[in-house]
């Protein structure tokens, strides 16, 4: 058995996908579905060594995930010091130093590493809920990371506009009651808004989540692309959810 | 056989809903599907002797079908006076006066008919294509109905905003491929989306039509309703839509 550095209430788990593994802390917010569908969306845009950012990185699921596409250099952005330092870490378990680097530092005020102008692909998987939904403590490691407390959608369109090309792509997921936010930011920052789809935990419920991709300079007109369904109604994996993980570990 | 004025080019359609007619011309915009559902939704939100204001009435259609409705007054505008005439003897043909009143005019300057900040709801099926998209003639009074010629969204979103009351509602009926355009509009305007139903013409199919409904000073969030399928896959109507044209007649 390897032997990694964690700490306490850290674990390893394995991703089951090329013999990657992701150190997650228990008391953290940790990666889901949703990481794993942007992850699998962006990497069908990226056919060559692309400079990609992932804002508000997390554990670093995403870039670990787009390793495994043509990606050049992945930059990813964390602000909570400690989940930066364990999104480090597993990057390094992964041995996929230097393609991915992963920087502590503010969306709002993004580090000089990120150099503005410069990014084929921008990716977020930002805090869904507004800061005034639901209950919160401002200093909890899983509020920051779920709640616009440290980092708004307006924000994270700055950034993006910021540090893409003229025809850089932005993808992210989100929640759909948010979608008019992320429209309205999007165009304000002159990324417009190409295509998304709705995914649904069954056919028979409402979507949940939303993967949408903007360009920047891009001309208005948006497309929207099949739903994805999660689950079927008996609770299994849906064969488009499994061809997706598939796609990731084949 | 009852005998009304009709030009030449006119024909009375039956709309097979409580013997009403409408007069068309052959050579104009016809109504459609989307406009039967866009009454739909329109009818299900008036509980009340609402004040409607309908932007760009062509024919007199919805009107015509909210006449149906619990709705009090119901104002149509519309630009081309050929077709606004044409609505008004539609409108006397069903005796729906004083119900509702014809207004030729044009919605980027309301005529003085329309007072601002007393309509409980505006609806609109607006053109569809931005001026630079397909072929079209200025003067040609299909492409006027069709092409953002005359009228845009933006010309909308702020007629609606000024006859809108504060929480007053405005629905409208588009192209999935206009809706980055539409939210960020009434955003812009004051009046929030807060309902979005997406209408394909098969299960198997791309959506082809939006229907939105905003509120003026409304709070954001967005709810997606489950869509809308207008024909099996053997080109029947579904059971929704018989449904819904079954309701507008029963």
């Amino acid at each position: 058995m390897e032997k990694y550095l964690i700490n306490a209430q850290e674990r390893v788990d394995k991703l089951h996908i090329h013999g990657l593994n992701i150190i997650q802390n228990q008391d953290f917010f940790r990666y889901g579905t949703d990481a794993v569908l942007l992850s699998w969306y962006a990497a069908g845009k990226i056919n060559r060594k692309l400079k990609v950012a992932d804002l508000g990185t997390g554990s670093g699921i995403i870039p670990i995930l787009l390793s495994l596409s043509k990606a050049g250099e992945i930059h990813g952005l964390e602000l909570q010091p400690h989940v930066a330092d364990m999104a480090k870490r597993s990057v390094e378990m992964n041995s996929l130093t230097p393609k991915i680097t992963i920087i502590q530092g503010d969306v709002r005020e993004l580090p000089e590493f990120f150099l503005p102008n410069t990014y084929d692909m921008v990716v977020s998987n930002p805090p869904y809920m507004n800061a005034k939904e639901g209950f919160k403590n401002i200093k909890d490691t899983v509020a920051v990371s779920r709640h616009e407390l440290q980092c708004t959608m307006k924000d994270i369109a700055f950034a993006a506009k910021r540090l893409l090309k003229t025809k850089g792509r932005f993808v992210l997921v989100h929640r759909p009651n948010r979608i008019v936010d992320i429209f309205y930011e999007m165009r304000l920052h002159n990324i417009e808004p190409k295509a998304m789809i709705l995914i649904k935990p069954k056919k028979s419920k409402e979507a949940n989540m939303v993967i949408i991709e903007g360009l920047k300079e891009g001309k208005p007109g948006l497309k929207i692309l099949p739903d994805i369904v999660v689950y079927e109604e008996d609770g299994s994996y849906t064969k488009q959810i499994l061809e997706i993980y598939g796609k990731e570990s084949s």
